[in-house]
């Protein structure tokens, strides 16, 4: 059944507290020191509240979904690429050269691209019927953000909805665990602007280089930032789904709707880098107990990550110093977390094993 | 062939700059921003030094050696772990139910224990035979560092052979890839000692909870550190064999050896945890370019972790606030090395995708 963004937000419920206690005693009873496997026990007592199992099930196989679309910031001069690098990227993850490509062929895991609002034409580049690819374009790209509002609100409503379905999809393909990925040149200035509105830091703090911009093209992008927190003053003030048609974007929209629709079905969302993490913080506006539901897989080297995760009390698994999204550190960290759940699942007890135990 | 500790030494070379030259160039061809995939670039650029082939071969399957031996600084009462646990988990790896043997099997490794010092007769637990455990015990434990030297040099370069010969043993079996492993209840003190002696860093900074015990116990291991050091003052004048000898493990001297033979054989070792941490410095102190064919898998929790990664300049792949040691955080880094090779050979390049690149 395809489940709507309203239906899945409503069936998002809080974790199981009988399953992550047993987890936590379960914890004491294996053949280690306590605590000495440090994050694995708390992820692993994380996913028993997830599914309401002890041991959980593991969290495999995983899927990506790729949310792609462009941004009309890009007026502005907030980045040096061109805009159809958006679609080529397309045609990369299709074609399997990506690094979220490579990511997910190495982890098992399906990856679906799903163009939900990318401006060139992607039958102009050949990709009619381009297995994994999924054609859900609610508009061409954003509207400049500086100058007016990004989205309707109806238009971002559309977006959370190709986000739930995407879910819903991935979950009945038989996926167990889902992984946020995204691409959209300019995509920074729309998650540097939620985040920044989300969390009270300040545009400077939260703003990034992103692909690599020099000191000029920075200040120049922080000023953009402020001058359409200034122009949408009231859309901050009318909840997030104004906020999110105001300044968002259209594939962050939908990494919204995916991430409620992962937590509306129990299973672990594991999410990636900063624009991951600005639709994680629209999706808690929106639905609170859905950060329960999430894993943060990377933490980017993009300072808006860390205003995030610190505004969440979220610890990420990996701290590799990437800043590429797509998806790429949410992959990474699949088998830290399928480590946390055998761990739990698998290893010996004191008693099953015959340790003795510390005097 | 078998190779021994010394022919092993001699064996070791700088790594290929060629080949890391031209990974370093390829980078900045593969479809992402340069530096975007962060230590994932640096992990592969140093596979391809190693290998000296751009891109690298993949280094799978890995295999886990599990060095096990016991101390007699049990004596002093630095732990309150009971020295029988040594053998009894001795029989946990090779029944499969300790954590590296669950996260050995998730990441396919094989995995090997290796008896080079247990102080408890495995006979008796019904060990002979076991598959997956080899018998190379040097001797019963060793002395207790805080009143004699912990083993003879004679004893400590049989260890040395017994890692080296390992290392050789698991390579021929088809491993790409080495990860140490260690067991020994009582182990992180004579680690915190080599680990004092070989970077001038006090005790008191590098002593650790271990296991986890309280207050007054880390007060008196330390007392008991600082005390092994004054009286084999001379020892650690006498060069990195006497040093081993006098304060270190029967295991930690098949682990150096370990780490030598990987270097030789031009394969990444990864290291795990204080222990390993505290061979690897004794191993650098021997054979100066071993550093550059090892990846610190994961930081652990253990103070003197920290000092030897600072002390060698090396950037561990994880940090998850571990302190289990067995090769545990090793093991969990294993696919973020496996895919930094694999996104250096399968990633396209700007041109083979039709990608634009930034004005």
């Amino acid at each position: 059944m395809t489940r709507s963004f309203d239906t899945a937000a409503a069936a998002v419920g809080p974790l199981d507290a009988t399953a992550m206690a047993d987890a936590v005693a379960r914890q004491r009873r294996l053949t280690k020191p306590a605590g000495s496997l440090g994050q694995l026990e708390a992820i692993g007592n994380q996913l028993c509240g997830i599914s309401g199992c002890c041991p959980p099930p593991l969290p495999t196989p995983a899927a990506v979904a790729v949310f792609a679309g462009d941004h009309g910031v890009l007026a502005e001069g907030v980045t040096p690429w061109p805009r159809e690098v958006t679609a080529q990227m397309v045609a990369n993850f299709v074609a399997g050269g990506a690094a979220i490509s490579v990511l997910a062929r190495q982890s098992g895991a399906n990856l679906i691209v799903v163009d939900v609002g990318v401006a060139t034409d992607l039958s102009a580049l050949g990709l009619d019927g381009a297995p994994g690819l999924r054609r859900r374009r609610v508009r061409a790209g954003t509207g400049n953000l500086a100058v007016e509002p990004a989205m309707t609100e109806e238009e971002a409503r559309r977006a959370l909805d190709v986000g739930a379905e995407t879910a819903t999809e991935l979950l009945e393909g038989g996926a167990r665990c889902l992984v946020t990925g995204e691409m959209g040149i300019g995509s920074t200035t729309p998650a540097a602007a939620l985040i920044a509105a989300c969390t009270g830091v300040s545009p400077v703090q939260v703003t990034g280089r992103g692909t690599g911009i020099d000191d000029a093209t920075l200040a120049h992008k922080v000023a953009v930032i402020q001058q359409a927190l200034l122009l949408h003053a009231s859309a901050l003030d009318d909840g997030p789904l104004a906020l999110l048609a105001a300044v968002g974007g259209l594939e962050i929209a939908a990494l919204v709707g995916f991430i409620v629709g992962g937590a509306a079905a129990r299973v672990p969302v594991v999410v990636d880098g900063v624009i991951a993490d600005a639709a994680l913080l629209v999706a808690v506006s929106l639905v609170p107990e859905v950060v329960g539901f999430c894993i943060a897989g990377h933490r980017s080297a993009e300072p808006g990550a860390t205003a995030v995760l610190d505004h969440l009390g979220l610890d990420a698994v990996l701290d590799l110093r990437m800043r590429l999204g797509e998806g790429s550190g949410a992959c990474l960290a699949l088998p830290v977390i399928e480590a946390s759940a055998r761990l739990l699942g698998e290893m010996a007890t004191f008693d099953s094993a015959g340790v003795t135990e510390k005097s």
